[in-house]
């Protein structure tokens, strides 16, 4: 290989490129709110949503990061700064790749999520707050989380012994306890549609 | 949203399905070699061949991750094989969303390289061996690296100062130094073609 040719090809498939390709403009859809409140079953079936109208689309949540991209990080207060850190650097690249990628954690501290949102050309990053009122989600307490953050086998847990900071201007908020689960989906949906597609 | 709707409707969308609407398969295609073996000159340039022909790709190297998810590791032996970890997540990521992905790092140990291997099913990951003889890589020394590191002003260079672990049995080894650009490039794409379409 000579340098010339090293030189002379260099290049790279742009962003714009890929949209072309894909027929979608890439977006984050940043569901953040407590344990209990939605996130995971609103994120589930917004991508399947998506997915039927034909969207390219990936969705991260603790199932595919913590056990493996996040393994080694632990529940302090640097580590969630770090979880959240890289989910939002692993979101860039997908949007960089120009896919919709739909994130579904706690992120309970207002300064993580405006960093992830600082990644991203402005308009990309779409908050959601998944608005569930602690009653309710230590009523439900589906994962039984609840309980034992009350007697204190679980440290740092957001709502009880760790604060949610609740976004001041999300660009969608949903009211999961109200609202049912399609009205919340379809809430999401309705906001991003003319951000995703290309006409 | 009632109990109901949270456990009838938890469903999410499969690699399967993924591969359906991308109309592709997925893989990793690993590029190791030297700095200056032309890793990221081959990995632009099959990017380049794969988007013309349709394929959904994306490129991991030094440019997007260095500076972004790994931006906060050193380059200790310890943090060179957090850094290659973490791309190997981040592949695997890529990889479930359907997308074909081309890395381009030097990642100079065996048992670095194996361990990603071992995140993806068997077959996913294709071990490309970019050869090229130290000496032309530091003649070359396009980025004044090598002069740097035989200054003692970089440590741990691989080559220099760091070993390079070669691959015993790669998918696919191209010598950068005797083939060309396209050649390489080539050797590549006959060898992933049938990987990757689906017929």
């Amino acid at each position: 290989m000579s340098a010339n040719n090293i030189v002379k090809q260099h290049y790279k498939i742009s962003q714009a490129e890929r949209i072309r390709l894909l027929q979608q403009k890439p977006l984050i859809i940043w569901l953040t709110g407590l344990s209990g409140s939605g996130k995971s079953t609103i994120a589930d079936n917004l991508e399947q949503l998506l997915f039927e109208k034909g969207f390219k689309t990936y969705l991260l949540d603790g199932d595919n990061i913590r056990h493996g991209l996040n393994k080694n990080i632990d529940f302090s207060e640097e580590g969630r700064k770090e979880n959240i850190r890289r989910i939002g650097e692993v979101a860039k690249l997908f949007v960089d790749a120009g896919m919709i990628v739909i994130t579904a954690f706690i992120s309970p501290f207002k300064e993580d999520r405006a960093t992830v949102r600082s990644l991203v050309s402005e308009g990309d990053f779409i908050e959601v707050f998944v608005d569930c009122p602690l009653e309710v989600c230590e009523q439900r307490d589906v994962k039984g989380l609840y309980a034992k953050a009350r007697k204190g086998e679980i440290p740092n847990f957001t709502g009880i012994s760790s604060p949610f900071e609740q976004p001041e201007q999300p660009e969608i908020h949903v009211h999961s306890d109200k609202a049912s689960l399609e009205e919340c989906v379809q809430e999401i949906y309705s906001f991003i549609q003319d951000k995703i597609e290309i006409r």
